[in-house]
Parts: structure tokens; C-alpha cells; sequence
């Protein structure tokens, strides 16, 4: 990987996404001491960054790979991303969902004709179902977060931050399955000085926090919860190692501090971000004495949220 | 009032204004079969374009008035725009509240240094104790909606809409004490070739909706109710000629569209957009037959809503 492939993978993408406009707040500027820009991509087309991974993904198959389509599993903000993309470009989605996924997420993945294929709900039935359909259909699969185009496509978001504010220090990313992270370093690595990467962890799910200090992928007790519910993923092995070469550390958050982080930027930058954006918000709201006089971007990851049933 | 008068307050209150973005749907426009502009007044100083008109009327004041200070009555967005305006410009606010105001709003005029007093809660008892106020100290009354100052700071969204987006068929606000609509209809009349101006209006408090068809200013029932709270108010001497004058009409829409609405604006765009702001897109929807291929810009008038209260 290298700086101009990330241009060809924006230019590539372009057609496909929306470039997110980036919000400032003058009370939480006045809060932190410091500049604080908001990559806005709840604004994103199906409303999260995951947009951009999947249409990287689906333009890199090859015309004989396009023709039989793709297949991921994931219950969460992939699944759309994934069936979004590959109706733009043309190509068919199977989507591998635990069956007891919540009725919101499939009728979503429906609308952008996802073709749903359910499981138990566990993740290696997920995988093995997975495995299942590709055999059968020769789909290419996609993995949510562990695939290099997928982390390629997610690196644009802080590309186009970077373009517009080349003078950030920081950028905070919530960590999750980590090709948010890993794409983010990678731009940050190609079109910064010195930008460093600083990722946002619920306490409760820290496997990424603990990967960094023991220096192998760690994983999250099957019973851990968070309200940032799609934070739970692990890492993996595409994209641990960029993430340990190149992110500066893991902020860990309560879920107290999760809550407050997003009902304050609700309530007063009046934008709906999901409880994984609140995440990155409230890490750096945590150790603000350290950013303090810095120019610091968060990736607002998605606003995908049931306002029916909020935390708050 | 003329153009260069508009022009003028514009690049008076510039200073202390955001100049709000204009954002789009998708999915929207796909509703409506049209082009709808959404300008942003939701993302503007304290949350509502109530900071306009408050901002030109107190930046209007000679220097003596200056010296004694302001006073309203309002229990809403105008009570903290006064504040906040008159905070920014050196001068001392009285706002007018009565005693059961919600806490929430009491803080937030604290917040930007507003000195409350509280008055029984029914409109008589407003009018008189700022008048009381008014004569013991000095203070200018400024009424939230019908003064000319307002009016044309109110009207400076609409410009900024327009100049943006000269070819806009049809403007949309909402319609509370007549102040926003009457200075969107002076700029639609300045800035437009032939652009109309549309209310939408809560049939709960369809005051408005009266007034134009009697020719006379129209009262609610005080027991009326609506989830638009904020625009159960009714129109001014100085408001209504310009109302009547130059407003196409007012759509009335039910409490249930207002929710949907609201609803809709919120999962879709992303953005927090109050009840108030919702009766304008309920309007949209309601008649969107007749809107079919043009270009509509709507006024979101602000965005301060109690989260953890939320109607749906």
C-alpha cells in the first residue's frame, strides 16, 4: 500500500459515496480548549463511513467475480453498506444475518435488495454460513472490516479531512472489527506530516486496547455488552498489523461517558450520531488536558440510530 | 422596506450569525418527485434563526437605548436569542417568563446571561409585567415577532437561500407569530424572480390559516394544543399586511404528520430538527402532488428539543 493507491482507491469510490461535509462547534471547542473538526460521515450515503469499504470492495472484483455476486455477514451497518454498493455497481449481495437480528436491520438491507440468508446467532454459524454461500454461489466474500480494500475504502474519509485541514495533530476513530482505524492510519500516514491516530474503545468490549499491549489479537468475553453494541467485533489479521504499527494508543471509555458524549453532540450540534461515533467523542473528552491548544478531527463514524429506543 | 434595507440588515447581523448550510435528501427529493433545499437554521447560533431578528433589533438600538438594556416576553427560542444577541453586544437583556417554564429553558437564558423575571403563566400577565419592566428600567421592548427589526433580521435565511439557490420555485416555513414567514416573503420578494412563499401550520392552532381567510388576525382557543408548541402563537399588526400581502397560502397538516415528519428528517437526514421545523416538511409531504418537479427550499427553523422527551 502506498499514498497513490489510496488517491486511485478515492478516485474509484467518488461516483459512489458522498464527500461529508466537516462541522465544528464552538462549545465544544470552548469545552476541549482546542480546535475540534467532525468528519461528518453520518451524512454518508446509507448513513455510516461503511459505504466507502464496501464500494471499494465491489469495484475491485474482477468482471468474472462481479457476475456471481458477493456475500458478507454482518447484522450491523455493513450488511447495508454492502447491498447499497453492490446495487449501484450492478452486482448481487447475499447477506449472511443471525436470525434473530432485529426487523429495522433486515427491511434496510431489503431496500437495497440485499439478498438476506439467515443464521444462528453466533459467530461462528455466521462464518460457516458464509462459507456455505460462497461455495455454493461463487460470490466473492467480503469481510465487514478485515479485507484490504475495505480498509483502502475506509481510509478516505481522513483522506478528505486531511485534504481540507492538512494541519490536524489527531484523529480519533471509534475501535471496532478496526478498518476504520486502519484505513485512518493509513491516510494519515500518506497525507500528513505528523498526524496521529488515537482510537475510542468501550471498556466493556477493550479487545483492541488489550491486542495493542499484548501484541496479539484479543478477544471479548462472548456476554460483554456496550451501547455502542457495534464495537464488539474483534481484529484481525489485515488489519492488526497497520493498527500496531501506526496508531498512537486506545482511549477506554465508561458507558456513562458514551451516553453523555453523544447526547451532548445532539443536543447541541444538533446532528444524530450513533453510539460508536459518541465513542471516539468521548475519548477525547476524557483526556482533553492532553489535546489542549491541538487541532483534532473525529470521524463521526455513522448515525444510524432507532430513535424509538435511545439510551438517554 | 426595499431590497438594499434587507441587504443592509444582512451585513449587520453577519457577524453574529452562522450562515447556515443548505442540505439535500435523496430520499426526499425521490418523496416528493422534486428538488427540496433544506436551509439549515437548526445548525445557527443558540439553534434557531430566532438569533436574527434578535440580533438586528438590538444592534439597531441607538447607543442610549443600548445603555438601558432590552426586554421580551417568551418562554422559547426568542428568549434566548435576545440573551445570547444582547450578550454579544454588550447590552443587558429582561426576559419575561412565566413561572412554570420548563427549567431546562429558565438555564439556558441563564446560560447566555439573560436576566429572567417570572410572571403568572397566561398571555396577559406577560404583556403587562414587560411593560412593567419597561417603564422601571429604560429597557426597549422587543416583541418576538411583530418588530419590523425582526422581521428583517428574520428574513435573512430566506436571502441567503435564495442567492444560493436563485431558482427556487417555492419557499416553505412554519408559521408561529409570523415573524420568520413575514421576512421570508420580503426576501422572496427581493431576491426571487418569482419564488412564493408557503406556510404550514399546525390545524390544532390555525390561527394563521383564519387570519388569511378573514382578513383579520385570528386567535387559537387557549386550551389548543399541539406538538409545535412553539407556534401557538398568533400574528401582529406589523406581520399580517406583509403576510397577507404576499403569502400563496398556508397547508395545514395534523399532529400525526407533524410526528412523521419530524420523524422521517431525523432517521433520513441525520439532522435534529424540532417539532416546529417538522410542520413545514409535513406541509411538503401533505401536498407534494402539487410540487411535482419543482424546486422547494425549506426554512428548518431550529433544532432545540428535549432528547430524553422526544414525541415518538
Amino acid at each position: 500500500m502506498n499514498k497513490q493507491i489510496l488517491i486511485q482507491v478515492h478516485d474509484r469510490v467518488k461516483p459512489y459515496i458522498h464527500q461529508t461535509p466537516v462541522l465544528t462547534s464552538e462549545l465544544i471547542n470552548e469545552i476541549c480548549e482546542a480546535k475540534v473538526y467532525f468528519k461528518c460521515e453520518n451524512f454518508q450515503k446509507m448513513g455510516a463511513f461503511k459505504m466507502r469499504g464496501a464500494a471499494n470492495a465491489v469495484l475491485s472484483l474482477t468482471e468474472a467475480q462481479r457476475s456471481k455476486g458477493v456475500v458478507t455477514h454482518s447484522s450491523g451497518n455493513f450488511a447495508q453498506a454492502l447491498s447499497l454498493a453492490a446495487k449501484k455497481i450492478g452486482v448481487k449481495a447475499f447477506i449472511v444475518m443471525p436470525e434473530n437480528a432485529p426487523q429495522v436491520k433486515k427491511n434496510a438491507v431489503k431496500t437495497y435488495k440485499g439478498e438476506i440468508i439467515e443464521c444462528d446467532s453466533n459467530p461462528i454459524a455466521r462464518e460457516e454460513m458464509a462459507e456455505k454461500v460462497r461455495k455454493e454461489t461463487g460470490a466473492t466474500f467480503i469481510h465487514p472490516s478485515n479485507d484490504d480494500d475495505v480498509i483502502l475504502g475506509q481510509g478516505t474519509a481522513a483522506m478528505e479531512l486531511l485534504e481540507e485541514y492538512p494541519q490536524l495533530d489527531y484523529i480519533f476513530t471509534p475501535v471496532g472489527g478496526g478498518g476504520l482505524i486502519a484505513g485512518t492510519t493509513l491516510a494519515a500516514k500518506y497525507f500528513s506530516k505528523n498526524c496521529k491516530v488515537i482510537g475510542g474503545e468501550p471498556k466493556n468490549v477493550d479487545d483492541a486496547y488489550r491486542s495493542l499491549q499484548s501484541g496479539k489479537i484479543e478477544y471479548n468475553d462472548s456476554d460483554s455488552t456496550t451501547i455502542a453494541d457495534g464495537l464488539r467485533t474483534f481484529l484481525g489479521d489485515r488489519n492488526f498489523p497497520i493498527i500496531k504499527e501506526g496508531v498512537e494508543k486506545i482511549i477506554r471509555v465508561e458507558e456513562e461517558d458514551i451516553m453523555n458524549a453523544m447526547k451532548l453532540v445532539w443536543e447541541r450540534m444538533k446532528i444524530i450520531i450513533e453510539s460508536s461515533s459518541a465513542v471516539a467523542v468521548a475519548a477525547l473528552l476524557k483526556d482533553k488536558e492532553e489535546y489542549k491548544n491541538r487541532e483534532v478531527g473525529i470521524i463521526i463514524s455513522g448515525g444510524n440510530v432507532d430513535v424509538t429506543n435511545l439510551p438517554f
